[in-house]
């Protein structure tokens, strides 16, 4: 097994780039970082282009990655400089980005969670992963919603996007879309005509769009909706976290993959 | 107005030292960072020992800031070194602590969140932020909790302890004090007697214990609880980040302040 300590070999540096969106798009790959990620990918039969771990974390894992990949075995030095973290578990993994074409029109069923604009790359892998907990069939990410094979989203999506649909889209299309196949979609604008949350009913096919922090969603999308939804505030806060308030959202308004 | 551009300068290094719990203690103050925290202090009558503030800041804020407080003007260079981060928005005010002892003994009512053993900042403040617009009456951090008077913890509350008491406290003592008074305490353990959180009547007054992101609430707690609840997890996620099983549970189970 090719063994790497220095951060300028090349190979360290083309997988130090894929932290770049930029990157990620040149080399149409992006990185795994820990074993449970790891693990994730290889139940999930994801496209392996390397693993790389120090001896210790190879020594434990290796007998688990999938024949014929690729392996490395990298310096400390190495695993924090493609982690661009100082306590990194020390075993990561390039795989596929996936490749996904998906048309809305197709989209009949299952609850769908619309990301418009949301910044904050820990707010939209944790809302990725809230979605998969919450059953639903997908999250689209619509365009200024932070790219969902950055470090940091990948993190914290926890390997949800192995269990459901993860995509990029044009949000406009997808309303239109879900709309004219009936199901409702539901804003999270506070408007004069906004509803509670509490008062719809739980289903199973619905799309649900949660806007950037600080602004809240697009006027235009808002009234396409068929509903705009708030969560009624109590005591003196002004608001809640973007992904609180999609968490309180999703786990009430769907029944999950019934 | 004093006008300071060095960090050697001693209040500057005094300012710095509040980032770490020892400091915060020997001083019995903490900072704020922004005019959003300060202007809620301003709201809240908090004590102020210090508003330190760019000279652009100063100008526009200096106006709202109550007669007698201490003023400083900073260079951005220093209001960087106070902040630890490089690009806050240049206006600080430095507080006391609040002084609170608060026996659980004479609690008979309100929604309480206690916080057990949960490290991450963003977590703690975020929380603390859900259970003021849940309209709950009061958070307590028990042992092996993030201070909630850390910077991340005081950036992500984004004001809501000056909105519920947040307190320090023996969540054992807490959990026998409001079983004595009357009041319900649900935790959060995933055990056999576990019962789903969409089972339990709002209400206006009981505790809820959150546990550990990685090891839950602790099994003494576990065992005293009226009942423990869990969120039926849909599709192949394994948990919720506990800010956002906090988030549902908490609007959930309260009516708020009615």
């Amino acid at each position: 097994m090719e063994r790497i300590i220095s951060n300028q070999n090349s190979r360290v540096k083309a997988w130090a780039k894929l932290s770049s969106k930029k990157g990620r798009l040149e080399n149409h790959t992006y990185l795994l970082d820990g074993w449970h990620l790891v693990e994730e990918a290889v139940k999930a039969n994801a496209k392996f282009h390397a693993v790389m771990a120090t001896s210790s974390q190879m020594a434990l894992h290796l007998p688990e990655v999938p024949h014929g990949v690729p392996a490395f075995e990298i310096s400390e030095e190495v695993a924090k400089h493609i982690a661009g973290t100082n306590t990194p578990q020390g075993i990561f993994a390039e795989i596929s980005l996936p490749e996904k074409t998906f048309d809305p029109a197709y989209v009949h069923d299952g609850a769908w969670l619309l990301l418009d604009q949301i910044q904050d790359p820990g707010n939209v892998g944790t809302l990725v992963r809230t979605a998969d907990a919450a059953g639903f069939k997908g999250v689209v990410l619509g365009e200024g919603t932070a790219d969902a094979f950055a470090p940091k989203v990948v993190r914290a999506m926890q390997g949800s996007q192995f269990h459901l649909e993860v995509l990029n889209g044009d949000l406009n299309q997808w309303v239109d879309a879900l709309t004219n196949n009936g199901l409702p979609v539901y804003g999270s604008q506070l408007n004069e005509a906004a509803q509670s949350y509490r008062d719809i009913e739980p289903s199973t096919q619905f799309g649900l769009i949660l806007g950037n922090e600080g602004q809240g969603m697009s006027d235009e999308l808002a009234a396409k909706t068929t509903a705009n939804l708030y969560i009624p505030i109590q005591g003196q806060a002004e608001s809640l976290n973007v992904a609180i308030a999609g968490g309180i959202l999703m786990f009430s308004l769907s029944l999950g993959n019934e």
